[in-house]
């Protein structure tokens, strides 16, 4: 917010204003209010970046074939479609959505999973009885897969749970609700539970796999 | 059990009797009491294997600089080296360990991660306000790394959860307290706590990656 004001005094009239965030709804609200009239504000999401940050682990190749997804509310169309293309120039998809479902999809497909990667990484460092280098010699076994997306910039992540927050708690009670449901059918030895649940969820798999 | 008090009336004094399950000690209490005395029983857990299952889901590299974990209790000392002889043979790596070690080193590596997998894949099946196609085309930001370790045999899945139950809930247990910490600090909006956690697990991380 401090940042917008004080651009907001040098902006021309018909500027694009945007950004690269992972989180749209905060942004919006931060920022939105303290733009003068005339001038276009469009927020963008690359979904691009490796577990590396910092201007050093950019690379040309970075966006092509990621997508980056737009948020303009109500911001000229001319505006937006000159944003689109500089986009689709350095070879991202383009798509658009309201900043409340981009918030919520991004709280299921990445916010989420990262927490919940980072959590299990915790626990598996905190545990005494067995040794990091036995959680590493093994972790092919599953666990690798959790602590390359548990291996990002912390101060990012703080930031996106922070503004974040309505969509990630949300996404989590349900999680928790459903782990619980299968703890107590492992507990109770209820075999059918745990194999419709592990059978169910193919069609989603086998569409990001494909 | 069955299975083992039929072969055990056919063995040979001094036959070795192995197995490739993901679970050990639930093997070694069913299986065990039922052979005679001169035979070996040494359970093997190799490591390897992909999201397919199935004889034809083999292939000539698959155990390939992958682990074999050895359970061989008291087993004969020369019948285990024949049994880790074989293993290496076809490309493993060798280790052995205590069987209730093995099922918590298996429960934080793979069981556990493979759980949370399942239910964070079903909590996106679920969600209405989120369509699958969404999921997919965005589950390279975090959520593709869930689906793959999902992607495995309902069957065996179910079987692992029911013979390592103990192992399992203690590590699920530790895991939904730490989830409810950091669930609590986003609600509260305690940053520091956040990103002291997101920046302590680096160890870990570098290990695996390196």
């Amino acid at each position: 917010a401090k940042i917008a004001e004080e651009i907001a005094l040098h902006l021309a009239p018909g500027a694009t204003i945007t950004d690269v965030g992972s989180v749209k709804r905060a942004v919006i609200d931060a920022v939105g209010p303290h733009l003068p009239e005339g001038v276009h504000f469009a927020p963008a999401h690359p979904l691009a970046g490796t577990e590396h940050s910092g201007p050093r682990s950019g690379f040309a190749e970075l966006f092509e074939n990621r997508w980056t997804i737009l948020v303009p509310g109500a911001a000229d169309r001319a505006a937006v479609d000159r944003l689109a293309t500089l986009w689709r120039g350095i070879g991202a998809n383009v798509d658009e959505m309201e900043p409340d479902h981009h918030d919520l999809v991004l709280a299921v497909t990445s916010h989420c999973p990262h927490l919940i990667a980072y959590t299990m990484v915790g626990v598996a460092d905190d545990l005494r009885r067995v040794t990091d280098s036995e959680v590493i010699k093994y972790s092919a076994a599953g666990f690798r897969d959790f602590t390359r997306i548990a291996a990002s910039d912390p101060t990012m992540w703080r930031d996106v749970f922070l503004t974040n927050k309505d969509a990630t708690l949300e996404i989590l009670g349900r999680f928790t609700e459903e782990l619980f449901a299968l703890q107590r059918a492992i507990r109770t030895g209820d075999g059918e539970l745990l194999f419709d649940y592990f059978t169910r969820t193919r069609a989603i798999r086998r569409g990001i796999i494909q």
